[in-house]
């Protein structure tokens, strides 16, 4: 197992190193883990003069799978676009093909108090969504600015889909739907844009090959809506580049807990980046009381997807679960008779369970 | 004051006939209204073909103000896509230049308990979102389907803004801020697009010209993660077409009681159109039992915008709340120990109380 680990920026460092820590332990007990450091986003900014270096993408490239902790952060703001942090990120993503982001929100039961609604409404929440993260207006072209015939300036980007993006995309959700409840929704503006039609068309078509799972579309709009009103309708929901973003960022604020979120991405030999889903944190970071268990909640997903080692996976799950259950908590997802820890001290507790 | 009504399909017909009571008893104490009605949606393509027909057309181009039900239904979603209800609705928005869309998202203090939100994250919810409605992607040229040079079929779209589309939002955005908190923030996806970085420089231009409003920046993921965690922290917003689509029926929601929302849509000379922010409800059409709250503070919404009748504004307002206050409910915000009405006779409410 080789293993790219990229703490990047903010609370990146901090929280990866707890997540080495667990890996650690499962090399001591025999998984032949071999692991390489290399910067992402700020930190290889401030080291190359680049957010993804021709450094870190060799090591990146000869890797099976990839730890990243999270980029971005204040100092870089004012850089020029390509220079920019998520401009690393974005770089990473299209260089690998990690074109299947996988976004978990699960409630843990022991954190509901943490979520803005009702413990009705969130209890037992359990969604996976399904983001490509390869195609779209994130990297679609034309794009850029102009002065238009009008003498007008103007600025344009192109959402954009091939049929062989929307197909690979398709496969990967079909397929989680079918380990899960079989039910997938299929999120677009069909209404409106005829990329989304097509989407429609051709998810349509996959679901011929997968005729136990019961595919429904909805409008961008209504999902937005629908996470708030009942999320718990959802099990599998996949979506577009752009979509995929505010929908799996909304869903996972939902309980409340976003410090407990892992999620990965994948190419087509499942090769994956992994990372916690909340983001930098500047302002705490280098504090030592960041909540590394997304982090290490994403070296779960890692030896489930790429590594397809199941056992470690639900063992990594479990001593999660454990360590809540005996009342630990960081900050972020602190209650009155808890007990507060430090990220180091939540990573010792998760060793220790494990 | 000439109102073109437009019922629209589903439940359209019957909230507007509520709606338009209402307009009565205004014409009855001395304002000066003309009403004339109009089909848009599918109701215009079962009877001219199209979902905004000339004649439709003429009426809503002579008139002060439009007063909208709302469009579309199931049997309309198999028609080609230039002839869908929809189609009217993105018609009569582009033909009358309404790109101002003005989507509150108030709670009423009654109705908290039907947000699936915890009380105190909701209680004295009131934001104003503008969302530009006649530029973006939306409109935006080219856009359709075709075969690459790699053979693939491939459908695209484009996301589009000109500087003076951007100005005449921004001060719009701006002025309604000037009215309430003074507190401004505009949503954008500038870490990926160049439409949003254009965005977000013109409108840095034009707070210059506003010095008493606080001007904020925001990626539109933590947007849609920001309205549930803690809405409050919001006063105006203001983002672009499919931003503002999906982020206002998000804040909709989160009151618990969308159809208690009204929504207008302005154009440079403060002619309107009024429509409550939920849709068709083809579910319920026909049955006597749809809200006609929204579409009546719809009417209010119109005295205020377009007709800059302050006092007939907060009149309706007024009484839609002693109505609430009362106990008075239609069955989609009832609760035990209310009265439940249907919708004529919730406008009976609403007429006494005038
Ligand atoms: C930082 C940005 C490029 C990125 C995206 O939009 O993809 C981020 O929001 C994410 O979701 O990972
Ligand atoms: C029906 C559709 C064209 C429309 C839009 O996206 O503008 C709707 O969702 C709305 O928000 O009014």
């Amino acid at each position: 197992m080789k293993i790219a680990v990229l703490p990047g920026d903010g609370i990146g460092p901090e929280i990866v190193a707890q997540a080495v820590r667990v890996l650690e332990v499962l090399r001591t007990e025999g998984l032949k883990i071999e692991i390489e450091a290399a910067p992402l986003g700020g930190a290889a900014y401030d080291q190359y003069g680049a957010p993804y270096p021709e450094f870190t993408r060799k090591i990146c490239r000869a890797a099976d799978a990839v730890l990243l902790g999270a980029v971005g952060g204040p100092q870089y703001d004012t850089l020029d676009r390509p220079l920019r942090p998520e401009r690393g990120l974005l770089g990473i993503r299209k260089d690998l093909g990690l074109f299947a982001n996988l976004r978990p929100a699960v409630l843990f039961p022991e954190l509901a108090n943490g979520s803005t609604l009702k413990p009705e409404v969130i209890s037992g929440l359990d969604i996976m969504i399904i983001r490509d993260l390869t195609g779209d207006i994130h990297f679609g072209e034309p794009r850029g600015m102009r002065t238009n015939d009008r003498g007008e300036r103007e600025a344009f980007n192109t959402m954009i889909y091939t049929e062989p993006e929307i197909r690979r995309i398709a496969h990967v959700a079909f397929g989680i739907a079918m380990k899960r409840d079989k039910k997938l929704c299929s999120v677009d503006k069909a209404n409106v844009l005829e990329v989304s039609e097509f989407w429609k068309e051709i998810f349509t078509d996959v679901a011929r090959e997968y005729p136990q799972v019961q595919l429904s579309h909805m409008y961008v709009d209504n999902a937005a809506m629908q996470l708030v009103r009942n999320p718990k309708q959802f099990d599998v929901m996949v979506t577009t580049n752009l979509f995929g973003d505010i929908l799996s960022d909304e869903a996972s604020m939902l309980t409340g807990s976003i410090g407990m979120l892992a999620s990965a991405s994948l190419n087509e030999s499942k090769k994956g980046l992994y990372e916690p889903s909340h983001g930098s944190a500047p302002d705490i970071a280098g504090k030592n009381v960041a909540n590394p268990l997304a982090t290490i909640l994403s070296v779960a997903m890692m030896m489930r997807y790429t590594f397809n080692n199941i056992e470690a996976a639900d063992r990594i799950e479990n001593a999660v679960k454990k360590v809540l259950e005996k009342g630990f908590r960081t900050g972020d997802i602190f209650e009155p008779g808890m007990q507060k820890l430090s990220c180091s001290g939540m990573g010792n507790q998760v060793v220790a369970a494990l």
